[in-house]
């Protein structure tokens, strides 16, 4: 017998018949001697139906009223799979996280889970009940409503599975598991069976949507073993463990792209110290992240480019924030892109190894594709490309580091 | 200053617009210098479609889990009018039935209050603040979320009325008043001033569906004066208060109808002791209402015709009884007639006058209009004759007892 937490995402619960379906899959695993834990998300479409509410009725709306509406979201597909848990013969029922607790901080909209008090939960599941957690949701220190924020779902089941010590935390999703690529450009994509806390972090932040980084960092600061599968069958899919508990390391996992990437270039900035911090430091004030950033060698020793990315929507205010400080800054002309694409290499496997870093930039140049920026991580290696050649890199790549699927 | 409850029920909330416009009515009678606590229902067709959804997943359900999808009707609600307020100018703030607390007993569905605690909300109205209740809801003893059945909200305003008590309850509807009759069906029907609980009582039971009479019996039990009112306009409605509030008692105060009538005849059945209570005792088994009754003087002094009146939607059932009861109960026939309106007269002065069950017997006498049945009330008389003459016998009856608008 073990204990499980299954999370079960908007498109798994988008109607009534769906929630049918997933009440099955909660009783397969209770038939199969399990204690359950069930985290609910919203029925697809009815979060962003109470959000286009709140954005209607103000402008600028209080975030505690705001998590009061869309709060509700889970809550009704909470009772709804109660009801379809008990039709099917399962004693089950809803938990709101007022009712649990789950105590969180007062930053409504964006909270942060304190404490997950289990202990009646842990008391029903020993009887054989299925608690049907609301995600999304928790109560802050005013008695009130708070929400957690994007992956929010996620992140109520990994504190859940955490506060349970559950042997594993089910990420249902309309996607079977973690790919090597993005299947629909890489044709020869491969299903993961395992993937580190570590890498799949990496592939969160860089592009692939299945995961909210929050929720992977919380799993891999209890030790909670995730498994991302699809709710549309009952094939295993992809566990998302410790980098111990992977005995083969793979020297490369995967290959992830971001189209969401805009590149500034500045030229001839004068080439003094501080000049950097006197760039950023208003970029930041305005809240612009900046991601990559290469500085060339300055030929004369006076001038320098400089050219870094942001986000596609912080282009406009940052060429705002840049242009009304031209005679300060002292640069000769500011170029953009916004045609550009960053891909990445990931893997554990890069600490050990010397030579991957090497093996992209081979495999691009190749294929006579210029790499524009390089940054690279402990565990990830990206450049900027310029977008058209998006298809062509991540094939090439796939191919080089010996992914395909054979 | 005065302290004033205000209830917004599903229509004057059914669009951001409307939310929008109710916020401005709240912001009037707060800039009057006036207390204001809310009470909101669900946007019109959100109970219904949550209703529905409850009664797709599952034929029998758990009423528990009924209770936890449709309050977040109200809860959206609350939310959403606590920011149109805020986007005024007003200090507001949602409150769930959880966190007031509303206590009630734990029956599900149609729970009742047993407890109002209204201190937190008292401290905020002193100081300026507009609570926003969602109506409809409060918590059960086992700290589950629970609703208050049919006019839930009304209920709710009016207990929070009398918890706080305030000056006066507001009502706002889609119709601007009581009327002395159907606008639709009688012309010359007039707005009432004035009307007491106990007519306002009879009228609910007779067929006006502005108010529940569980909130009518309850603001008669605290002496809250309630007011129906319109929400698209801002004349005077029409006060509920108590009789002796009202210097000048009109004789009748109004003239109701139902077409939710259906007549059963049992002719010869035996003239025995006994005989009503085997008949009516298997229908109250079978959940089944009789409203009017009347037995015919038996002329042989062996049988009698016995005739009643049931719901329209309980003729079948009630059928299905008698027929399995014919050898018992020893009827020669059973005849039915769903073709039927029941009539009411109603007023308190009634109590202290004679006469009113008369001129309603001539007044339909002269018109050709036949009385199949009679009863009557401390307050009301009612007839059942044929739906065909309903515009008739109103109109007639409206004129006769001096109600029409000059």
């Amino acid at each position: 017998m073990a204990r499980i937490v299954q999370k079960f995402g908007g498109t798994s619960v988008a109607d009534i018949g769906r929630i049918k379906s997933v009440a099955e899959h909660v009783k397969s695993e209770v038939d199969a001697g399990n204690q359950v834990a069930v985290v609910v998300s919203a029925m697809a479409g009815v979060t962003n139906h109470l959000v286009d509410w709140a954005g209607e009725i103000a402008n600028l709306y209080d975030a505690r009223e705001y998590d009061v509406v869309v709060a509700t979201g889970e809550q009704i597909t909470s009772g709804l799979l109660a009801m379809a848990l008990q039709d099917l013969g399962v004693t089950a029922r809803s938990w709101l996280g007022w009712q649990v607790p789950v105590n969180t901080d007062s930053t409504h909209g964006r909270a942060r889970i304190e404490r997950f008090d289990t202990t009646e939960l842990e008391r029903r599941l020993d009887n054989g009940e299925v608690p049907v957690l609301a995600g999304f949701q928790g109560v802050g220190t005013d008695n009130r409503i708070t929400t957690l924020g994007r992956g929010g779902s996620d992140i109520s089941a990994v504190a859940l599975a955490a506060a349970l010590g559950a042997e594993r935390c089910d990420i249902f999703t309309d996607v079977d598991g973690i790919y090597t690529s993005d299947p629909r450009i890489v044709a020869k994509a491969r299903k993961l069976d395992k993937i580190t806390y570590e890498e799949m972090l990496e592939m969160a932040s860089l592009g692939a949507r299945v995961l909210h980084s929050r929720s992977i960092e919380l799993a891999m600061k209890h030790g909670v073993c995730l498994q991302v599968r699809s709710c549309f069958d009952s094939v295993p899919g992809t566990l998302v463990v410790d980098g111990d508990d992977i005995v083969e390391q793979e020297l490369v996992s995967g290959i992830t792209y971001s189209r969401d990437e805009a590149k500034i270039t500045l030229t001839r900035v004068p080439d003094r110290p501080g000049v950097a911090a006197s760039i950023f430091g208003p970029l930041a004030e305005g809240s612009i992240n900046v991601d990559m950033i290469v500085q060339n060698v300055s030929e004369d020793g006076r001038a320098t480019d400089l050219t870094f990315t942001v986000a596609q929507a912080d282009l406009e205010p940052a060429l705002k924030v840049l242009e009304g400080k031209q005679g300060e800054l002292g640069y000769a002309a500011l170029n953009t892109d916004p045609n550009v694409v960053k891909v990445s290499v990931i893997g554990v496997g890069m600490r050990s190894h010397a030579g991957v870093a090497q093996m992209m930039f081979k495999t691009l140049a190749e294929k006579g594709i210029n790499i524009q920026v390089i940054s690279t991580s402990e565990i990830a290696v990206s450049v900027l490309i310029a977008e058209e050649y998006t298809e062509l890199a991540l094939r090439a790549l796939h191919s080089a580091y010996q992914l395909d699927a054979v």
